[in-house]
């Protein structure tokens, strides 16, 4: 399977400091060596920075010069991708991304579904994964159900309900974000950690590096991580219930849907 | 509009020397800073690597990693953009890429189309631009006419069709590959020079690097450059006539179509 990673934060921030520890996922600390991708926009959310490879992250030296680009972004997905379905090619990397009512679109899955409702097809998958066939499914899905780009609480039903029929299909960890917003669906396994004032000293879990957060920050910065597995040693990572889904913005949970553990 | 680049080779070679010299153009002594990309196959065609970049090639951090990149292949395609159609964004960068026939396809252009002929829905642009939508065209064109993949004089006989069709829509420069051939068609503008034994000292146009193809080079390799302008100093580019049309292997011309200059 994968690995996902998201930020969602209310200043302009950059994954650098995961996206290094994820990366070492990526071959060297786990397996995940069939690809990589990031998805980071502009500070406005309008514009789309998408880096996808299929070589493994940990020794790619296009994902070090991507690493150290200073993309700071309200909303950021990163992956890693150990193939289940599809071959190891540069169409079957995720951050998966389309054009949709005039804004960019990206999602990134982990997990694996057995099975996959038809498509109609107004949004074609480029390559082979269940993953793409899905985000162009639930794009379908949203024209189908008319359902606006700014309506931001028929949009949280909508990818929900996606999201709970998908999982009903097999493993369905899945994030969506268009610049603003960021979704987030634990089918079976997400974990989260919410960075506020008094910022510290963290320490990443898959390598010897530390970043003091309060020399990066100012005092009203909000920044939720989410990850597939804790990405630092000492923080307080929440696993997200199975079912568990959330809509991020600004840094903060905005809508939540209760997962069965609850 | 934007520049192309291309390589034929008869033994797996890098792009680099060549790359480097086309970045250049992309924010520094040219002025097509609105992206870039470089799609490479594998020594055996089969497997695709593309990158590609919303930034101008010149002073991408990115760019410089990929051009680092031990590349080698039979065909390699380059493009860097300066937009006529379509924002400065990742999805309407070249080349553009489809897997069709179980084959990676991937397809640049240089040009400006006025129109174009309508789309039956078989493949779908995802971008915005004329180029891509043309790269759409010309698939539904060959499986609507049922060519082969292996059909090789059917599938330059039909590739210039289409060319000549979109040429007769604006401006088309085009390249298309597959990863074991590469079609490539002149509507206005387009050089090639094709280097073998003896191979001596290549010194690029735009910046102070040579390099000693003798050291570098077995007496039996044959390369083959395509390029909207000479890239290097003192080598003899032709350029190809308008309406030219060549298909290429192992950096050879297997096909040709005269241009109108003769």
């Amino acid at each position: 399977m994968c690995e996902l990673l998201a930020l969602s934060a209310n200043t302009p921030t950059d994954l650098r400091f995961s996206f290094h520890g994820l990366r070492l996922r990526g071959g060297s600390t786990s397996d995940h060596a069939d690809g990589w991708g990031l998805a980071s926009y502009d500070p406005d959310g309008q514009r789309l920075h998408l880096y996808r490879e299929d070589a493994p992250a940990a020794f790619s030296p296009v994902a070090a010069a991507v690493a150290a680009l200073d993309l700071r972004a309200h909303c950021s997905i990163a992956h890693i991708r150990k193939a289940t379905r599809g071959v190891v090619a540069l169409e079957n990397c995720h951050p998966f991304h389309r054009r949709w009512r005039g804004q960019e679109w990206v999602f990134a899955h982990n997990g694996d579904l057995q099975t996959l409702p038809p498509l109609a097809g107004g949004h074609r998958p480029i390559g082979q994964t269940d993953s793409e066939a899905a985000f162009c499914w639930i794009l379908e899905q949203l024209e189908r159900q008319g359902v606006s780009a700014q309506d931001e609480a028929g949009l949280f039903a909508a990818l929900l309900a996606c999201s709970d029929r998908l999982a009903g299909e097999g493993i369905f960890n899945g994030l969506v974000s268009n610049g603003s917003w960021l979704f987030a669906y634990a089918g079976t396994k997400l974990h989260r950690v919410t960075r506020r004032a008094p910022f510290g000293l963290v320490r990443l879990a898959d390598d010897d590096l530390s970043v003091d957060f309060a020399a990066v920050t100012q005092p009203s910065d909000v920044v939720t991580i989410l990850s597939t597995e804790p990405l630092t040693a000492e923080e307080s990572w929440q696993p997200l219930q199975v079912g568990e889904a959330i809509l991020l913005k600004a840094g903060e949970i905005v809508r939540r849907r209760p997962g069965r553990g609850e």
